[in-house]
Parts: C-alpha cells; sequence; structure tokens
C-alpha cells in the first residue's frame, strides 16, 4: 500500500484532502510560470500528457491544453461521450488503454461520481481531475484561489460568498474545501432546492443581502433546465432572486470583486453588464488557469 | 483610435479593405514559403494559434493547420456549433476566454454575417476569418488569385467567371473584392435565384454561353438543399443549365482554366471527369491553400 | 506502372500480401523501438502524418498518434463520419486533398469493404490501414503477433483459435493472413450464423472443447446488436456458448495465453475477472501497438 501511497499523492483528485502548504506551493509555482519570460518551455519535452473528457468541455480541456504545450509537453486529446449504463467499466478500460500506451499523465473529466478515487487505486500514472460528476473540480478552486490571492494578497479572513445551484456545483465544493483550508470564510446563497444540506455544517446559507457584503461574491452558472417547472425555471424569476443585477453590485463593498467559473449565462445569474465591468475577474480568472494548470501538471510529473 | 486602428490592420477579416499592395505582397510572400525548402520552420516558435471553427469545416481547418505548423506554432484546434439564439454572445465569450488563456492569433470561422468585425474591435489578438456567413473567406480568395497568377503570370485583364449561387457565397464575394482591385474583370453566371442583386453594380450577370469565353471559369459548390421545390433543386436540372459538363468544357477558350473552391459536387456543377482533367486547377488550389495560409498567419503575428 | 509499384510497396493495406521476411522485419523493428531510451525521436521530424478516420476510433487512433509522435513527425487528425451514398468518392477526394496540402503518410480508417485497393491505386502518398470494413486491420495482427512472439520465442507451430463473430471480423481475416504466412495453425470457434465460408480452406471450425487447447486463445469482440432476434442476440445465452468463461478459462493449458483487439465487453464473450488476469495480455497487447505503429510508419516513410 505504501508504493501506491506514493502514487496517490501525485494524484489531483480533489482539493479536500490538500494541506495547506500543498495548496499554497502549487499557488506559489502558479506565480512563477505566470510571469515566466518564455512562452514554451522544455520542462516536460518527451513527456505525454493524456486530455480524456468523458463529459465535453472544450474551455477547460483548451486550458490544460495550453499549459501542457506551454511545459513542452506531447498532448493527446480523447473525448467521448459515455453512455451511463456502461460509464465506470468502459472508462477504467479507456484510461488503463491509455496508460498501457504510455502516457506519463492524465488529465480527466467525468459524469460520475465517486468513480475517480476507484480510478486512482487502479492506475499507475499521475490522474488530474478536470471535474467528476458534483464532486470536485480543483484547478478550477486553485485558480481561484490564486485570483483571490492576487487580488487581497492573502486568503486567510476573506469571506467568500458562493451564490447559485451549490447542490449541482462541484466548483463550489471544490472552493469550499480549499477555502476553509487556507482560512476563509464560505458562505452559501441558494434557493431551498438548490442547497446541498451535507455541506451546512461547512458554510451557512445568507440572504443575498448579506451576500452582498461579502469580500468575494462568486456566482455560479445555474442551468435552468434543471429546475424547469419550479419557480426558478424562468431566467426573469431567478434573476429577479438569486441574479447579481448591476442594482445589486452597486450595493457591494468598494474593494469587493466579481467572480464567476464561466460560461456565463449572461442577465440570468449575472448581468449583461457587469461581465467586464471594473469589479469583475471574470475573464482574469481564466487566465489564471494556465498557470494553476501548469503547476498542477508540472506537480503531477516530478 | 489609432491604437485599435493598428490591430485592425492585423486581422484579416476580408478582401474588400485590401490594398492591391497588400494582396501582392501576400501572393509573393506565399510563392516564398511554396519554394521553401524546409517543412517546419521556426519562424512561429512559441506562438499559439487557435484554429477556433464555430461551422464545421475540415479541410479548411486541416490547411490552417499544416501551415501553423510548417511556421512552427502552437495549435489549439477548437470546434463547437453554436445554436443561432445564443451566437453572438457566445462566440464573444469564446474569443474572449481563449484570447485570456494567452494565444497569439485566431482563426475563425462562424455562421452568423456581420459578427466578426464587431468581434475584431474588442479582441486584441489578430483574428483571420476562415469563412463568415456569405460575408467574405479572404483566404479562399488569395489561394485562388495566387493559382491565377501562377497560370497567367499575372491577374491584371483576366475575365473571371463565377458560375453558381452567388447568393449565399463568401467565396464569390471574396474573389470579386480581390480581383477587382487587382485589375480583373468579374463576371457572375447565375439562375434568378441564386443571383446578389447588391454586388450587381460591380460584376454583371452573363450567359452560361459568355461565361465559357471567359480565361477563368469557376464554379461554385451548390448547395440543392436550399433550393428544393424551385426548378434548382433538381441536380439534373442544375446540371442542364447551369453544370459545367464535358461538352461545355470543351468550348472553352484553349489557355482557360477551371477552378472550384471544393468540395464539389460531381456531375452537379462540375462533371467528374473534369475534375482532374488538364483545364483543371481544382487540386493544385487546394494545395496553394496552405503557402497562402503560412503568409497570412505571418503577417497577423510579425 | 513500376513506379506505382513502388509506392504500392510503401503501402500496408493488409497482411494478405506481406511476406514472412516483410512480416518478421515489423516486428524486429518494433521490437528495437519498444526497448528505445528516448521516448521522442527526431526520426520524422518535419514530416506530416494524417490520421484520417471515417469511421470513429478513438483507442486506434490515439495509438497511431503516440507512434507518430514518438517518431517526432507532425500529426493532423481528421475524423468524419461519411454517409454510405456518397462514400467512396467523398473519400478519395478528402484524401487527395490532403495529399495536396502536402502530408507525408497516411493512416485510414473507413468502413467500405474494396476501397482501399483502389485508393492506393490512385494516391501518392503512402497509406496505412487502419481497419477497412470486414476485410484487413493489419497493425491489429501486427501487435498480436508481436505479443505471441514475445511470449512464446516464436510464431511457427503454434495453435492460434479465434473464437467469436469472424465473418464481421478484420482482425480474424488480417490475424489469420500473417499467422499462416508465418508458420502457424489457425483455428476458428464460431455460431453458425457467425461463420465466414469464404475462409474455410485457411482454417477449420472446431468446437470450443477444442479451442481451449490452443496454445493463443483470441477472443472477438461481439456486436450483439448485429445478432438481435437470434439465438446469439442476447449476452447470456452468447456468453455460455461461446464467452470465455472463468471456468473455461481454467481448462486451458498452463503455458496457454488470452487475447483481445478490444475494447472488451466483459461478461459477454469473456468474463470480467479474466481481462487481467495472469493469463490475459489483452492490454499487454494494447501497448505493443505503439512500437508496432512506429514500425509501419517508419517503414511507410522511409
Amino acid at each position: 500500500m505504501s508504493g501506491l501511497q506514493v502514487h496517490t499523492d501525485k494524484h489531483l483528485l480533489g482539493t479536500k484532502d490538500l494541506s495547506e502548504q500543498e495548496i499554497t506551493s502549487i499557488l506559489d509555482r502558479a506565480a512563477y510560470w505566470e510571469q515566466y519570460p518564455v512562452k514554451v518551455s522544455n520542462h516536460l519535452q518527451g513527456r505525454f500528457v493524456a486530455n480524456m473528457f468523458f463529459e465535453n468541455s472544450t474551455r477547460t480541456r483548451f486550458s490544460f491544453e495550453v499549459a501542457e504545450k506551454r511545459l513542452g509537453a506531447e498532448v493527446l486529446n480523447f473525448s467521448a461521450a459515455v453512455s451511463s449504463v456502461q460509464k465506470g467499466e468502459s472508462i477504467y478500460d479507456t484510461v488503463r488503454t491509455l496508460e498501457s500506451m504510455g502516457i506519463d499523465a492524465g488529465v480527466i473529466r467525468m459524469k460520475p461520481n465517486g468513480l475517480l478515487a476507484e480510478l486512482a487505486q487502479k492506475i499507475k500514472v499521475p490522474l488530474i481531475n478536470a471535474g467528476d460528476g458534483n464532486n470536485e473540480h480543483p484547478t478550477q478552486a486553485l485558480l481561484d484561489l490564486y485570483t483571490m490571492r492576487k487580488q487581497f494578497g492573502h486568503i486567510r479572513g476573506l469571506h467568500v460568498v458562493i451564490i447559485g445551484d451549490v447542490q449541482h456545483s462541484r466548483v463550489a465544493r471544490s472552493n469550499l474545501w480549499a477555502l476553509r483550508t487556507l482560512g476563509a470564510k464560505v458562505s452559501f446563497c441558494s434557493p431551498p432546492g438548490m442547497q446541498a444540506p451535507e455541506l451546512a455544517e461547512y458554510a451557512s446559507y445568507i440572504s443575498m443581502e448579506e451576500a452582498l457584503k461579502a469580500d468575494v461574491v462568486m456566482m455560479l452558472r445555474v442551468q435552468l433546465e434543471r429546475h424547469e417547472g419550479t419557480l426558478f425555471g424562468s431566467a426573469e424569476e431567478y434573476r429577479a432572486s438569486y441574479g447579481l443585477t448591476v442594482e445589486r453590485a452597486e450595493r457591494m463593498a468598494p474593494h469587493a470583486i466579481i467572480m464567476h467559473p464561466a460560461p456565463v449565462n449572461r442577465d440570468v445569474e449575472i448581468d449583461d453588464e457587469l461581465v467586464e465591468s471594473p469589479k469583475s475577474r471574470i475573464f482574469p480568472q481564466m487566465g489564471h488557469g494556465v498557470p494553476i494548470r501548469m503547476a498542477v501538471i508540472e506537480r503531477a510529473l516530478s
């Protein structure tokens, strides 16, 4: 088991098990890469990284691919929708196949919850979670923390509110674990049908009025089709109750910032005019995804 | 605005605004690359070019990718069908996202008309139009001109006839603007339902009989499904009236050539036997796409 | 015709026309590449290889891509489903297009039978068959032979039984030709509706009882949807009659091995527990695909 343990340390399955020191070391290394003067280095020359997307996501894949190529790695892209019936078995066989072909690390996104930990026990090459079900999306949280630390100089003591469909959000969970580990206070703001009861012991649910007092207002993408037939199945209703409107944004503290994992639904969870407003860090966040992923891949392969 | 103007000069949105000198300089540089002895150079080492295809086109994407790799650039491919409802907003957000990840230039294809000019105002990295709606497809026109210049030694004074569905053709428009700028005479030959009235002041519509006297007979791909229920919804009817048949090709001048932007509908707009006949430049055209795109990408990034 | 002949020698259309010496030379070169100490060499620097998949297959494409990148080649991926109506013409036009863009070799997979030989007559760059219809899949057979030779030290005198839907299997055919050329004895074991009568003169059909005495038990993937409404349209019925169950595997000879071209249908043609059992060479087979494909691509381009 100790040999297995070593491998497991190189996986990045979530932020839940990362120590403060591990998170800080990734953020520091990302800062190094953000300043790196050469666009393509030869750090990972001759190493193969496979992006295995069993659930579609062009932006996240693209961000990983830029990171891998900037590190000088050879990149292989694999994307395949997997039906719910055959999912676990088929994902395992595919990853084992790619492993047997000699890849050095795998970036993986998939729909099923809980499968990744099991997979990481069986696969020898390091796996990096690029989003699994509503469980974790660790590189998104790390780039969010990077953005906050760049803005405020520290994470400890910040109040971060996450607004929207917490129940279905891996972004909310990964941020919750990482922010708590680094000493921030996390609150949620969600309509009843979008709350995650099992997280209630880690973060309290607050009103929109309270939420606007936070240092960081992080909006989640709402998928209205999931809530059809309910009060929040309509974009107008959702915006009226939980959207970050221009009027609400004006009530935020002067030093506070707006974040969103993207892609945004303009004029649903966030008003169109706010997306590139001075308070918004939405596009800078995406930019930070590249150095964060460089740090994470380098960690996996070092 | 002057800073913006500088960026706009690096974009390639269409041939309409290119000067004779600019076109000639691209053609000359393509001639350099066509002769270049080494297949992969390091001219663009460490630069990232993203091929962003919001409308599918494997051939054009492939041609750009070969060009980018021959220049030594890092290539990222992105393709996503975009529904008509969310199109403008979604395309903008995606391109801004890729820009924020650090790409150095973007090649872009999309369905909507008129969106690209707006996009180019907001995006800082140079954009190269790989076809937008029925507006422009500038690299296709440039490779067509390259093919003609290679054949005849000059463009000035040539008579080029473009036959087919001019109304829906960005190839026709880009060729019209570029050919006129370089001093060629352009005519169209189309059934009434396929004519573009707004272009009537730049090129006259002539009969098939007249068309066969031109120096260059450029056939357009007809999409019969667009004309279902009309006289030209049938392949046989279309071929009989506007197809380049073997019999018609025999009446062309001995020095004249046949062109087509491909993919061809064999035995609809052009007879199967003509595609690789001595008069045809169809496959050489596609070959010229690579050096032309090398010249265009190099221009964007220099 | 003699110039054409030279090109044809560089194609790899199937194993049927390969001599013993040619096969052995590919296996030997694969052994060289399997031991090669550097992951990415510069053997094919500046050469372009296009993977043209007219029928989807992520694993095979991935294996070729790793092989091409380990050789230092530039890789272009093209995948397009081709409707049955336009298939022949469209595949030819696409391959000619890519050829005119300057690719140095093409890896090609397609549904139609018999089209590849015709294509190879017309295309000047070497083509490597990555699977065509139920005709041939030569690199799969070569990696299978490589696996057997590695296991037993030789091919001559081995008894290899191929179990399953032989009629629809290009893997069965390519293995049959290559194994016979190298002096192995091949038998088939299939239910009546899955037999290939035209192969009866080269291999006899034997019972499962007999099959379990072979040195190599090669299972084929069964596509049950092809046999709906028949006795073998049910996974249970198929497994009971022709599946390699744990109980049956125990009756195999101690030295014998299990093979499968993958992906496997666990608990249909092979029991889940056998896939990674000591007798199984299934994942090592996939690993051998990379050096075999390196040898084959190098051969095409040398």
